[in-house]
């Protein structure tokens, strides 16, 4: 894991360790090479690399893969300049630029990374995101705002989300654009002179005067988020013809270099070693708790009450709430999500159905159809099936190979551990029935007279390959019942006792996260 | 055009003169029936109408049409009780619920119906729209915050935007709730003697202290948005199992005739009496303007600064802009988008190059991409090809009918004037050259070495459709050009005069609607 520079080529970067009591970090030094280029050999090689980049663009618009352009770093003018740049040498039609700046309200309730999958590039298209939200994470930690543990928590999702977008084969270059303390001088000295507005831009001001401890941060987020199929780049903004030059020769590297890649025949990966048997969860799960028909409506109508008031109080303090549910088929996922909806005002909740993806969806990394849908503060979303069927159905019908199950986990996992850091309360359910009670109850299909639950050739298919699922959702169970988001495995043989299981689950979690006392004060 | 009663089933409403200088209207004293259900007989017909209903959703799930449930009304604790009901009764899963209450500051940024056109249901799904949206317009009336013109012209657009789904084959239902003032009354004097809040709710108490007024508003409301495939059902709210049943029923009996319709063979329309061959304004465009390449570089450079500061300009005082370019192919489109983009800051434009249509897309009517595009206040959204596609390329490739095209002009043209008369800067250019040049650039192209200019059979084939297009142009000018939003012809022999003409056009609408001073001053 190194950061490649593009000028020197290479370059080896000592351990934090022996660097973080000196400003002069190698890192940046090593960028601050002083290069300049005249305007003759400027609009000489311009010519031809303008042309390059359009028909790498155009080549882009038939191929099966996203690209993803970050600028960032302490050059806050130059950045500016440079994609204004980058969108008048490329056919601006097909580059999208997403600005990152404040947080609009609609951003601001939703999780921090909302932004960011709503605007990400689908296969064939490219994006630039730019703007200071790199730099926001650093002030944040500047200005004690969020401590170290979170400053390092806020980098590990940065580098699992452009991680995820490179297993999902986008290509993802990043370019960090940085002016020398010297030249940062000169410009607030310039501005200043100028006055034209009457004090020089704050961000500026603030690196400058905080310089060491800025040059520390940006280098930690640097080396931190480094991840060998996207590098770091670093470009010294001193030269504006130097700069713009730089990076847009290195975009159509990086962009030929994917092209050339997608147009040979990439091997599959390889499997992976068979891992050890998860241990059989299900086996284990008791079916048999039971509620008698009074029973069940006595607690039914208190819980749904309790709902009622919770789920009120939730939205005053807004609180947003995910509930996932998976199950065997004919668990009864749907009667229950019926008995917590009937509880809420449909104005605090949607319930989102996982079917078939859209064309839309497909062209994105596949968590990208789950982002979208997540509630806003204060509300809601109940998904019925999730973004557990990447490890479960597409799974078991072979529709994606064992390599990308295996980095499914991990993604999940880190999905889930962003939704649950900001506050959302997350729960999942897998709902459980005996292959016995499944037969009843597709038996009791074939009479029932709503159309919706006629039983077809697929569904006894699908029973058929039980054990195949069996030991899917095992292995689920073991690798994403995390802390923050375990698994409710919920036996299902008695509908009742489900219902009021789920029901006492949600108004349980929702009364710790709205802090209302036990159910008993 | 008649209001439908759900009971008694007909009723005649006698002009809107001889009912306006009293409050009994007999719109809504039909509709005070005093009809009770009992418990008994609620409970007898919920069973087989909720299966019904039920059936109907798993039915609907493969049409090809959406279904739209509005409810709206005077009687606002009813609205509330009885769209939960709905998602009690039906399959929750399958229902979206859309409460528009006030809007968010998203929402705030964008036309008023972009809200509306963003929550639609595509063909096969069902949604329900409610909340206080339809009183929010009679609040600002009776507020005097619009005029009598303004009040005509929301009705005008609500008309048009449902008649655009109905011509787009959806299935309209729309329910007003209403409560009689006596009913109304007790619920007041319940609601301050209960005192669970200090005071009983701003709507009812509004209602109630300018009922004449509020019934009034509401009458005219009912009759001019009445269309003869959508009408309104007044339901009466005053005894709960009365109001819930009816309007189930009302919603079985409306999804079950829409169903046998899409499942009986459908007629196509006939075609419409052939038109008025229109003017051939195209053939009489002046195509000879031309510059120098010296006047075409200085008057470039000096309109590319001026429109970084008016897009500056109109970014700071909120002025959204949308600009729609069309023309013949090889006319130069790309090129003077770029001209354009190359003079603004990327964080205020986006472009947005119309192609093929992604299926989420085809499940919505053909307006409801672009409204997905629209600008937020302040920004710029440039459409390289725009929702002129379906009266010029759809038309004639034969991909819609006539009758289809017919009706597109007046969709196109009441959506051009919702952006207008909400501030927005709209701007229409359709480039032209003659076919001699067309032939030039078409030899020119085969000899690029930019990739995406290189010539296909399929662009010799549209050249030689020409004159089929000529005539979609030449209609679609003459129907569209309107006052609010005139077409500009631009002539493009010369690639130098276009984009000038272009940037000059943009200037000057800039600087006229952020009231720069002339440029002489």
């Amino acid at each position: 894991m190194a950061a490649r520079h593009t000028a020197p080529p290479s370059l080896r970067i000592p351990d934090r360790a022996s660097a973080q009591h000196s400003w002069r970090s190698p890192l940046f030094e090593a960028a601050e090479i002083g290069a300049r280029i005249d305007r003759r050999e400027f609009e000489t090689s311009l010519l031809d690399l303008r042309v390059a980049l359009v028909n790498a663009q155009y080549d882009l618009r038939k191929v099966n893969f996203p690209v993803l352009i970050v600028l960032v770093g302490d050059d806050r003018m130059g950045l500016s300049a440079v994609v204004n740049r980058l969108n008048e040498w490329m056919d601006a039609r097909y580059v999208h630029t997403r600005v990152f700046g404040a947080q609009t309200e609609e951003e601001q309730h939703h999780p921090r990374f909302w932004r960011y999958w709503r605007a990400l590039p689908g296969r064939g298209e490219l994006t630039i995101f730019t703007g200071p939200w790199v730099l926001a994470t650093i002030k944040d930690r500047m200005a004690d705002a969020i401590d170290e543990e979170e400053f390092q928590r806020r980098l590990s999702h940065m580098m699992r989300f452009e991680q995820a977008l490179l297993d999902d084969g986008a290509l993802v270059l990043k370019f960090w654009l940085h002016l020398p303390k010297e030249r940062l001088e000169k410009r607030l000295k310039k501005a200043r002179k100028n006055g034209e507005s009457s004090s020089p831009h704050a961000i500026d001001t603030l690196i400058h005067e905080h310089y060491d401890e800025f040059m520390d941060l940006s280098e930690r987020l640097i080396r931190k988020t480094d991840i060998g199929e996207a590098p770091w780049q670093i470009i010294e903004g001193s030269d504006n013809r130097h700069r713009d030059l730089t990076l847009a020769r290195s975009i159509l590297a990086g962009l030929s270099a994917r092209l050339d890649r997608a147009r040979a025949e990439v091997p599959p990966p390889p499997p992976p070693s068979p891992d050890i048997e998860p241990p059989n969860q299900l086996a284990t799960l008791d079916l048999r708790p039971k509620l008698s028909r009074k029973e069940y409506k006595e607690q039914r109508d208190a819980l749904q009450d309790r709902l009622r008031t919770l789920s009120a109080r939730a939205r005053d303090q807004e609180v947003a709430t995910v509930l996932a549910f998976e199950g065997k088929d004919a668990a009864g996922k749907g009667g229950v999500i019926r008995r917590l909806s009937a509880a809420m005002d449909v104005e605090d909740y949607r319930i989102v159905p996982i079917g078939v993806p859209t064309d839309e969806e497909l062209r994105h990394q596949y968590l990208w159809r789950f982002w979208r849908h997540l509630p806003r503060r204060g509300r809601m979303v109940v998904f019925d099936r999730s973004w557990y069927g990447r490890v479960l159905v597409e799974r078991v019908e072979d529709l994606v190979d064992e390599a990308t199950v295996r980095r499914a986990y991990a993604e999940i996992n880190d999905f889930e551990e962003q939704l649950v850091e900001e506050g959302v309360l997350l729960l999942k359910f897998w709902l459980h029935i005996d292959d016995d009670e499944q037969a009843r109850r597709f038996a009791a299909r074939e009479r029932t007279p709503y159309k919706k639950y006629k039983i077809t050739e697929e569904d006894y298919r699908n029973r058929a390959r039980w054990p195949e699922y069996e030991r899917a959702v095992n292995e689920m169970l073991a690798r994403t019942s995390t802390d923050l988001a375990p698994w409710q495995l919920v036996p299902a043989n008695d509908k009742g006792y489900a219902r009021v299981r789920v029901l006492r689950e949600v108004c349980d979690a929702l009364a710790r996260i709205t802090g209302e006392p036990s159910e008993r004060d």
